[in-house]
């Protein structure tokens, strides 16, 4: 069960409790707030509060005295100018709160961005749910030759069995005596939180309050939604880039075309297109580029839309 | 003139257009939203958006999953506990955007504070207004003896009138040639912008959109409202400060005990002090302390509420 | 064993091979320079690299284009001017680089300061060494009554040797599954590296470059080497204060008279502290203070040097 | 005269006494420690301090115990990966501190990089020099007309001349004011410092000391050594380039190739880019492009090394 009753109750409350404002608001994300958006098998990612939309990127970077009269693609060419041209500033302007349930071992990927403002549910105060994630056969892969830090085909059936079985009863041991270490009851040991938790695995669930500008969001997506993230990150990043469909639709544009789906080419490999277009037959010797650039490149350029 | 005809009516359209929102609305904040709070001879300092409430501080330090049930009283007791333990992250859950304008000497100051976002209106893309703080004949007052960066008394008037006509006259002056320079018409010079602007005068007034979290406002409010802060940025502070009231009442009430009202004693301090309660007569020789750090002590016990 | 005889070797090698510089040196910190000091069971801190002394400080202060002619005194002075008046900008001109090992569940609470720098060893790359934090008898307390995050007396000798039994256990069954997972022999499971390493326990101990500058380094002591911070991160925070005496012995007496032996009143407090001096008998009930905030109030009153 | 008789024997004290350290040092920064390099008329750079070098990035990335045995090819290969893949956290690893001397409107750009640390000298403190930036008059250009923030060709000689004689008496006369605001004896006015500071024109000079890591350095050289970033700060950024070479010549390879060097092609441009490789004659008008992009992409592709 991934919400209790009185949590569903809770946030039915927030939904049903409309008030006055003379701030932007952004109905397509009022549609999405506070309801959890379900990932993995027992985490979510919430939107909880947000300030601004496009119009506020539009309105900071002109440093205007109101919304102006302009007309809506004059804000979508200039937010795709800013975006290019990597004017960053405007896009802090804009600020997005989650509350997000997620795996210890993705949240320790998670907080090594910094620009972003944290408050985690303390183990050293409460006593953590027995959750824990267990992936699911499909994603259970094997140890890539190629890349070092990442995975290649799913494991056999039986085999994928063999591991949710040992990942189960690891953490349904290590919590079974988290709870009895815990326990200050007649005969229990009431060991202090701040200690029992060391017992757990890292596929325990917490849960954290997470706070971040738009560009510094933006940013989290793109490095996470990266196929060579880790899947378990991969999901709260494509989960954060529907938010900001929903949010910021002129931004969310800007940012799949010149981030997402952009390459970068260097100085290298930038010789190498010329000759190409020069019409010269070049191959990964013949480019001067290392083999895994030269492949990089490639890539880029078969890509499809 | 502080504001244009068209830019009152652009604010004034802002706060004719309410909108409904399923996010935590502040009422006191909302009577405030756009409308500028004059300052110093041309300046201002208004609210343009913002986000959370004094619950919100509390919802993050819990990561609860709604607004809860406890009264008003629980919430500003744990808000008095974390401020008082220097819990800062749930502070950082609240969000607020400033539009101000300023003198330029100002806002060299302010930037020092790097926790914020800011878009400034450029003088390398835009002109600037023939706008200059002339400080008022009270606030010209002579250096200070004992500290090497402050003021003592004000001038005498005729003086200070003296110093006011010199302050005008430059920055008139500068400021029309900076319009020379810039004139691109028949014979005019028509120089680029990035560069005539350095012929400006550092009263010379800009205007910038700031964004930032309370808890770094509450740190920039502490740092310049001080008596040892200038007194042109001070006005800014002050003006914050009554946003702040108005905003998270219980967050204020918090911070103006623990942090603007209080005082930090040193260890040399507190072995004093505890010798003083034990009733010894202690003066600066006797304490051990040096001259300044006496003083400085017998301020904070001598100060009234 | 804490390091093997190649990373002796590695360390010796590099302890064995000065070289000259114009830059600063600190001959009490040259003298710690690459030691591992062990920590818990298996941890450590050891400095890496450094920028600065106690005349950096003075010099950034200053703007100066030298080292100057002042006495020691007078740069000491100072220092412990810039203290008081938290002028915290002149301590960032000094930097520190670590390298730590230590429990992952230590690791999630050091992030948490997020002005450094970090590279941690990655379990989604490499393979994690079977070395777990397994509390000595001493350190296993139980869970405080009074606070809610805190730990009360030691267990019972005999119930000590129980939560280890359980901790050691579960820890290695754990690495010994994580292993397994991992076996991509004949036979072997292959699991990718990303995937098996969410089965470890969080005291096993993962290892990282930090680099902080020194305004940041202290603001991380003075709240880790607190009494109420947990006891696995308080070693750490205690080794750094014996690194901070070596490397900046006037900026290390400041913070310790200013910081950690000071203790702020609130306005509350300061207002009872008043009636005190005057002579009134003043107790918790007459103050006007919660009970908690008088206590506090009379512990720094009665904290003995 | 940009260094007094006094701060030319200071730097030279420093650059004649040596000391003996373990850690890292850099030969060829060595070097340049310390010395000024002249910029504009009146400003300089030069480096203080620094922490670090290539192996150093290289170390951290691998959480290493010492310097290893590899070779530098490997070492360099390394670092172009990480460059490449973006992994910025290694070369956060290293941290360099300059002094600078530079015109305020130029430190105003300056500081909008908030991932530094900075001293400046106070003007409330203490009283600046008699130095203002006068442009030479091939850097006296026209506003363009293409680009609002840019500059096009030279002033004809004599508007020029006239230019640069307005400038220089306008700063005097600002400063010959400043002077007289600020004279405290018989018969003097003796304002407060913190308050006739504002009757200086942007040309001034001020100065600092400015200290960041080496992935943010080559963040602030990327972005103002660009064609499009004000001629008076592309001049520190092209020093700081100098010294980059010379303090960590393989990462400043890597920087080259992959940063300034670098051009990122939109999804749009990508798909341009398919077009023309399969031989198909694409114009502005027909690449779906906006002109100005089309233009950007062209550049790039037509770009000489």
């Amino acid at each position: 069960m991934r919400l209790t009753e009185s949590q569903i109750d809770e946030i039915a409350a927030q939904r049903g409790a409309p008030t006055q404002t003379l701030r932007p608001s952004v109905p397509a994300l009022e549609a999405l707030l506070y309801t959890p958006i379900e990932l993995l098998d027992h985490g979510f990612l919430r939107v909880v509060d947000y300030m601004g939309d496009d119009s506020a990127i539009v309105q900071a970077a002109r440093v205007s005295y109101g919304r102006g009269t302009r007309k809506v693609s004059e804000d979508a060419a200039l937010i795709r100018y800013l975006m290019r041209h990597r004017h960053s500033t405007p896009f802090e302007m804009c600020e997005i709160k989650f509350h997000v349930k997620l795996p210890i071992f993705v949240a320790r990927q998670w907080i090594r961005h910094r620009m972003a403002s944290v408050n985690e549910y303390s183990a050293r105060y409460s006593i953590l749910d027995r959750e824990f994630y267990i992936p699911e056969p499909a994603q259970l892969a094997a140890q890539s030759v190629s890349n070092r830090q990442g995975r290649a085909d799913a494991l056999p059936p039986e085999v994928a069995e063999r591991v949710m079985t040992m990942l189960r009863a690891d953490a349904v041991q290590c919590f079974t005596d988290y709870e009895t270490m815990l326990d200050d009851g007649e005969g229990g040991i009431g060991l202090a939180r701040e200690l029992a938790r060391m017992n757990l695995t890292l596929n325990t669930y917490t849960q954290w309050y997470w706070k971040i500008d738009l560009h510094n969001l933006m940013h989290f997506i793109a490095l996470r939604i990266d196929p060579h993230a880790q899947y378990e990150i991969r999901v709260y990043a494509e989960a954060m880039l529907t938010v900001l469909r929903a949010w910021v639709p002129a931004a969310a544009a800007a940012f799949e075309d010149y981030r997402m789906g952009a390459f970068t080419f260097s100085a290298g490999m930038l010789a190498v297109l010329q000759r190409m277009l020069a019409g010269e037959a070049v191959d990964a010797a013949s480019s001067g580029l290392s083999k895994r650039e030269y492949a990089e490149m490639l890539a880029a350029l078969n890509r499809t839309a």
